[in-house]
């Protein structure tokens, strides 16, 4: 897939904008708390022009109840619904919440495409285009569980997969500050976790005690990271609280130098979220050992969880690229929205 | 124990001070990292005055390399001992740390009274007196544990069970920002653990999304509280990492209000601190059922912790109070620094 990117700048339209808009076939949005991505695709499914910029939802250009929904999108979309103003617009992510452009009430799990399809609701913006918003999942029990935005990435990563896969058991991960562990059940959105990981990890190093010992190195540290995740997994019963402290006390008996230390917490963070995992896992006779995970993210990220993963004797973990394209692509094709050509 | 207490305010001497003085056989300093707090004793073991101050030895007057230990003392004490110059002085806690006034270097558990006496460091103040501080303790191994100041308070909480006590096991629990558990053995400190459960409850609540929809209550929610015990007591396989989000998600889904999720949160953390008490404790087939702890600290957080005790089926906790001044008073007095009356 190659795909002329650009930041947003303005609404000035250029030549290649308006040829790009006569291919396009659909716009479809990745429109988070913190960023918005704007995907242009061709009818044969191709990105054929990207646009980000840092307009999440908590991050408009102006607040929400002056038309900031409408600024972000205009940027973001306004040069090529200049050239095609009639060009179908799917959108994922936070968008859809309660503080977002239009709430698209949670689907419940066992979650289906279809049923994302089903629960597509649309806003009209300002300059006309109807957006499609998708809606996120919600697994209800004592411990309920939300995505946004995720299972547009897990149906894309499905997807790649083949259309016509048999109905079968996967587990996806999508590592980050709140990262999701996800089981699909016959192309379905069985159950899910949600582990505070990248969250933790960064209030544990700005904000406590751990941080003030640390130096960051130039280079990750895969040797203290892999040490980090062999304590979590060993020592995981006694808990994060308890293992974390050992970033420090570690430090003070000279066991562990400063500039090992960011990479050993982030083991021992990953760690703990993969031996709860392994547990949750356990309750229905399911190894870590046994799966081979899909990653969903940031390639360098993945690559620390598949390291991670190895060490729980996970071997297959592997990483799906452009899954948010993939997912939106197919939504967009199972509501109707779009034709493949 | 009846103490005349008062806050630190410039170095004028009244009636008072001198007449307390002239009864006094002993100074005696709990100076930790944000807080000193000293103590008079009369020759009976009897505190007859208390002062405190916020001149941690972080929290110095002036920096420590301009004398700000000294500073700091003088505040504190200088009244005292311009009145009895010759008093002696005992002190324990991050006074004694490599950021402290003078290094006492730890000593290693198994660790008694004894071994705390021997390895008394001690420093001399620019006023004349002289400082002896109490080591810490240091538990070596792979996850090695330090403390600072409970030490004292440990053997404090011993002694006032009555000295003459039959050696034993006896459980003691210090909550708060570090909380520690320390498994005591003839009244020796065998082994011990810490938890950062103070410290990331607080930045859970400051730096995380769930203080983003928090409101915190008047009065504490013991309903809310014992929740999130039972939670952290049942799914605490599962991991911090991941029943952390069901405060947000509960919230969501109007199972947990606003004014009850800081609560909430405080339960799940404590309850999984003592989740993985409960699996240290397991490796040598000890049960929290089956322990009394003794609970150091201030008396509203270990109420707390005694109601999460219950609910791991622990009814026998307790609070043991003035376990510093005990702790202090007995390690001064087996140091030979002072002489019971």
């Amino acid at each position: 897939m190659k795909a002329r990117e650009k930041p947003v700048s303005g609404a000035a339209i250029d030549a290649g904008d308006a040829a790009i808009a006569r291919e396009a076939a659909l716009i479809a949005l990745d429109w988070g708390t913190t960023s918005l991505r704007a995907y242009l695709f061709d009818a044969a499914g191709q990105v054929i022009a990207t646009r980000v910029s840092t307009a999440g939802i908590m991050n408009l250009p102006v607040p929400a109840e002056e038309g900031g929904f409408d600024a972000a999108f205009d940027e973001a979309c306004g040069v090529w619904l200049a050239q095609a103003p009639s060009l179908p617009v799917l959108a994922a992510g936070m968008v859809g919440s309660a503080q977002g452009w239009v709430q698209a009430p949670y689907v419940e799990t066992p979650a289906s495409a279809q049923a994302l399809v089903a629960g597509i609701v649309r806003v009209r913006a300002a300059c006309g285009a109807e957006v499609a918003v998708v809606p996120g999942v919600l697994e209800p029990g004592a411990l309920p569980n939300v995505m946004r935005g995720e299972e547009t990435q897990i149906f894309g990563a499905l997807g790649a997969a083949g259309d016509d896969a048999e109905p079968q058991t996967a587990l996806v991960g999508l590592p980050g500050t709140h990262a999701k562990w996800v089981v699909v059940e016959g192309e379905r959105i069985a159950r899910f976790y949600t582990f505070m990981t990248g969250e933790v990890y960064a209030a544990l190093c700005a904000h406590t005690i751990l941080g003030r010992t640390m130096k960051h190195p130039v280079e990750p540290d895969t040797a203290a990271f892999l040490r980090g995740v062999s304590v979590a997994r060993e020592q995981g019963c006694v808990g994060l609280l308890a293992t974390a402290f050992s970033t420090r006390t570690l430090g003070l008996t000279a066991q562990l130098a400063a500039d090992e230390q960011p990479d050993y917490l982030s083991g021992l963070v990953i760690g703990h979220e993969l031996a709860g995992l392994e547990a949750a896992l356990a309750r229905r006779d399911v190894t870590l050992a046994g799966c081979a995970p899909q990653l969903i993210g940031a390639e360098a990220l993945c690559e620390r969880y598949r390291m991670a993963l190895a060490a729980f004797g996970c071997s297959g973990a592997h990483l799906v690229r452009q899954a948010t394209e993939h997912g939106l692509w197919r939504i967009a094709v199972q509501a109707g929205l779009v034709t493949p050509r």
